[in-house]
């Protein structure tokens, strides 16, 4: 398969999986948009510019998932996500669900994962 | 947290993986639209009907992952949908990069997993 396939289905993956990743790096440490845009694309490989990423934070913040907060202390006002209660029990859920589907997808998946770098620091 | 947030949660997570979820359940067997409708339905608890699974299948096939054929051994013709060589090797890159994603997004993954039942058969 060239590399053109791989991106694109990398890609498709990730964004599937987007709102479950934002949350998930939420977990680990508030931040603001430009610093989730950074890690995602460090973690996964993939580019999501701010024309994906603010809608869907919007999006989270709206179900309540995740709070913001302006942060006065840099050189220009920053809108800084946390995650909620209710997010932390969704990403929860979503997390268990991405394992059973893992599952479902690559019953091989259990002797595969042993062996897969942890890169998500 | 609520059903409601649950069953939604799955279904996101679900219909963002529904292509490689398809690729996986042809490379079992090949089958028509409609039970292929009923597998995902089954297996993943989440019903999605034929205005988005015939869209994605003839996507599929336009990116030459899937071959469809006419069945006229039936009462009436049923198209029959196959997995392609090309699309063995996507799906197969796929699943690799979903056990990455999984792995990255839940450390922990590796105990958990061994112990979910394998439910696709």
């Amino acid at each position: 398969m060239n590399t053109k396939y791989q991106k694109e289905v990398q890609t498709k993956l990730t964004k599937g999986l987007l709102d479950t990743i934002i949350l998930q790096y939420l977990q680990q440490e508030s931040m603001h948009g430009y610093h989730l845009i950074t890690k995602i694309r460090k973690g996964f490989g993939v580019y999501f510019g701010p024309s994906t990423i603010y809608p869907m934070l919007c999006l989270l913040e709206k179900k309540g998932y995740i709070q913001s907060a302006w942060n006065m202390d840099c050189e220009r006002p920053k809108k800084v996500y946390k995650l909620t209660e209710q997010g932390k029990s969704v990403l929860n859920y979503a997390e268990n669900s991405l394992i059973m589907i893992c599952q479902r997808l690559a019953p091989e998946t259990s002797t595969k994962i042993e062996s897969a770098p942890t890169i998500l620091a």
